[in-house]
């Protein structure tokens, strides 16, 4: 793998690494210098997230290789002067570091293993981080035939939604071979401000389905309590304030309250536009359950949980923020 | 009510209140110097709870009239030179202010409105204040019977657990006409840290079943949520720096998180000894559910965690901690 | 209690035994060569279900003695005859059995213990029998009341709803003194077609309960079952006609198909008219949760099919039979 | 497609149409004489429901092929005189008609897709059933894969347990090309009763999931309803009595109770041996709630039912009959 090392640039690397450390200002002096020295980076996928996810690449210097299914989508890359390739594979001819970001599963495995997919024309020793959050039984197959290419695969599922990847403040959780997360992270810590090794491949899915489930559970409870008090005379404001001195203190109730009017900047206070959409929680549900079907862990909660999300799902709660549940509770409907 | 404020010392209610803002040193020493002024108080349950809050009210310089069903109880009490009454009736006949503290609803109707019942001497111009978790509506109806005594009730129920009495820093949730609660909170403040005023007479009621009703599904749900990224091949202590960096956070994963060996000084690293057991959750959540359904409020993971902890409490959790449910649900039972 | 037997007409219950297993023919011919000999009957509570049950006591012979709160609804009875009261307290006085059909626990202790209850006059020996569906704990309160007085009190909930209490058919289940049994069976047998002894009293309450818990369960998993099998491409008659010849068979799939056009006559092919209202369900499922939780019985499918039906009351369903929970588990809502 | 029905030998499966409705001891006479024509079956999984299954096609005059991966349980048919092959290829290579049944997903696509499978040596016009309870998804898949082979596959899954295994009485849910049925049903109403044509290849299979669930469901409430009422006072058989007579009456309340001593001959009366075990019915569960998430169909107690088996299999209850869930519930275990 040492070879492999080299394409990756490794010297850029290194000191990167210690630049992660430094003020955010001279992080942007150290990268306009290092500019010249950087290879290119592939980017597939330039839905909601991975647009500015690719354009923080940019800003950091990387000349970037892009495709997407919908040609639009990468027109404003072309025009600032980035290349746009005409398949996955073609990426791959083109660039020895790849970074895809895709809806689900089924995509990721079209844009690794399809016809026209990256492992058609891989690179020995190149570096491909799949940022999708998915099946992490899919990381798992993808990682075995990338490994089987020569190459080396990486999930990375982010959280933090849109606002966070505009302003490169993403969470990483990463899974992969150990020594290859120092090469992962000199992309990642582009685009977020916390990247965390996690283990295996996979791992990193498993981290984001564990957080998300555990943030829907505390998010519906957090709709119930608040709803409850209400409904017994309860001051919604002041019923947050108890909740967060007290144990049922959650970041559900503390950063992101879901009754309006209780906190400022928050969905809730906005008709629960923007966030993260029902559909996207019930989905991260959804391969939670997966998961949990096939460890065989029991999931109480979480289970129910999947199901409150699926039926608002029906009830033309998609689109809203997830903490439309507090909405979904109440006796009337609003929209 | 004018004429009752200087039943309950008013004057010492005023420099309790600067007293409180002072480190809690020289408090020790402002105790022992008002002490020749205070009247008794009045304590009613000395169990777990209300042996270290009584204690805390002697060390802060009032006199107690003591009572409990088992008169072992008040023993220590009697031996420090407190004195002891025959029945709750004749604990309203000497003291004008009084704290009881019980297990159920049944308790404080029994020791309200029985037989030998503060309501058969309450005084006019008292302040009853109960810190027992009980059903709001039953605080209701006795603060109607109290009110009709010309005395006045208030309902305090506490968040904090044994320890938090011991060390005075419970949190009281305190339900009751406004104007009272400066005389109320006089004397809670010698137990607890955080006194809090919550609205009308069974709001106190209503946010502690609130906040335990938040508190059992985000434990729940932590427990889930670590228990299958656990099977999944995540590290433990690991996960937890996750979900505490994440959207997932909350009390129990970043305070008291339920497996073992991720923290210390919390009970699942003592074998789930100590803490707050699983029956007085499930007891909490039976009265979370109670005013669900009499306010017709929604509360499906609510009800899912009350019968989880049902199910613990035949299965031999009862008197562990209520994190035990992350052993709950793993395979192996150690017990 | 012997002297008690005299006033209910033992010799006129003892002819009605073998009566009632004649055909329904000769039985209306019996009924009125007895007429004369009847003793009257009262009756409070002249609703939906009141209204008719009251009515097929009228035709078996039974002169009335009627009390509504809303006097309106004794008015058919007035004009066809039948004497109105001014009170419960009234009605007891003048006649010594009386049934009560009232809507909630509330309703029943008013009508039992209020200022102008029952209990201010009601006669040694009387037979109070309660239709009412409430808590069996106030079942149990109301009977320990009555027996003071040196009356009998009996629970007998109905099943069966509106159709069966005009044509007669209800199913009562009755909890009380087993000796007064034959006598309560004389008047409910006017009104049902199944008269159960359940036990002591209170286990009228408690049978209807499980049933209906049970019924709520069965109805959403057959709504659940019908839906997944519809939406993954199964026709929705031959799913009905598999389940019903394999082990998912029950009343709710092959009597009272929830999915429109699977059966004729049920309100699924009605849109959800008529038959038994979610809020109905939703009260007696607020019921079996009471029960649950106060003999510490862990009901997890029970208590969230409680909710169900709770969330569906908030969204517009509260008079729609209770089977409409399959429209609500749609992705299309209809109305 | 015409030529493969000479294959499967459509004369003799004319007459058994015929045969099929006459009494089963003349159906055995007919059997015996028809034997010489029959051409061989393959027969792929001999375990507990494998074993019988294939003994009943052979009690119906079909040679069989057999194959299983555990060489030993091809023993006894060798010794009778069955042929053995070495693998599902070598099956394929010597007979038209394979039944298949294997304990899951992965088993079905090793034994139709993998190195040694089926579909290496299949013939055209080969009709292939997958009698196998999985994903209907995997149906599908392996159906498209046979189909390009220019066989015809069906998902015909059972339900009936080993008993009506034995007794030849299982029910087949059969999934498929229309026209291909009446084959399909040759063979299968050697070893059911009833074979009930589903629609679509992969219907059979939703079918049984469908049930399966529901059955879970109406399993749970039944051992909840009755719990509660026992706990509260009921006899278990008064209270199974009054609902098998009501709107709770399901199969299992009336035919399978889950309660010891309410009848004879099922698995409650006989320590929950034999029957169907919780470990076959999580998995059941485990499917349906793949389906429903693949389909996006709300299933909120198969979900929590799905859940609560999970949990039995972790505690003890994995060979246990499903209905131990009312051991599971009650407060003292016996195991």
């Amino acid at each position: 793998m040492a070879a492999s090392l080299g394409l990756r640039g490794a010297a850029s690397r290194l000191w990167y690494w210690s630049g992660r450390r430094r003020p955010a200002a001279s992080l942007a002096a150290v990268c306009s210098r290092s500019m010249a020295s950087k290879t290119p980076v592939g980017f597939i996928g330039l839905g909601n997230m991975g647009n500015p996810m690719a354009k923080n690449l940019m800003k950091h210097g990387y000349p970037l290789i892009l495709y997407d299914v919908f040609p639009d989508a990468c027109k404003e890359f072309q025009e600032a002067g980035e290349q746009v390739a005409s398949s996955p594979a073609d990426v791959a001819e083109k660039a020895d570091r790849i970074i895809t970001m895709l809806p689900t599963s089924m995509n990721s495995i079209e844009v690794y293993s399809g016809a026209n997919g990256i492992l058609k024309k891989v690179k020995k020793g190149s570096l491909l981080i799949d940022s999708s959050t998915i099946d992490p039984s899919v990381s798992k197959e993808l990682a075995k035939e990338v490994e089987k290419m020569g190459a080396v695969f990486m999930d990375a599922p982010v959280s933090g939604g849109v606002g966070a990847a505009r302003s490169g403040n993403l969470t990483f959780m990463v899974g992969g071979v150990e020594d290859e997360f120092a090469a992962a992270q000199e992309l990642l810590a582009c685009m977020g401000s916390n990247v965390m090794y996690c283990g295996a491949v996979g791992t990193g899915q498993v981290a984001k389905i564990c957080n998300n489930m555990l943030l829907a559970i505390s998010m519906i409870g957090t709709a119930e309590a608040m709803n409850l008090g209400i409904r017994s005379g309860l001051d919604p404001k002041l019923l947050a304030k108890i909740l967060n001195m007290s144990s049922g203190r959650c970041w559900s109730s503390d950063t992101y309250n879901p009754v309006p009017g209780v906190m400022d900047g928050v969905p809730s206070s906005n008709n629960y536009q923007g966030g993260f959409g029902t559909t996207l929680m019930a989905k991260d549900l959804g391969l939670a359950q997966n998961s949990a079907t096939s460890t065989k862990s029991p999931i109480l909660l979480g289970s129910l949980a999947h199901q409150i999300y699926r039926m608002m799902c029906a009830k033309g709660y998609s689109t809203k923020d997830f903490s439309s549940v507090f909405q979904y509770l109440r006796e009337e409907e609003t929209f």
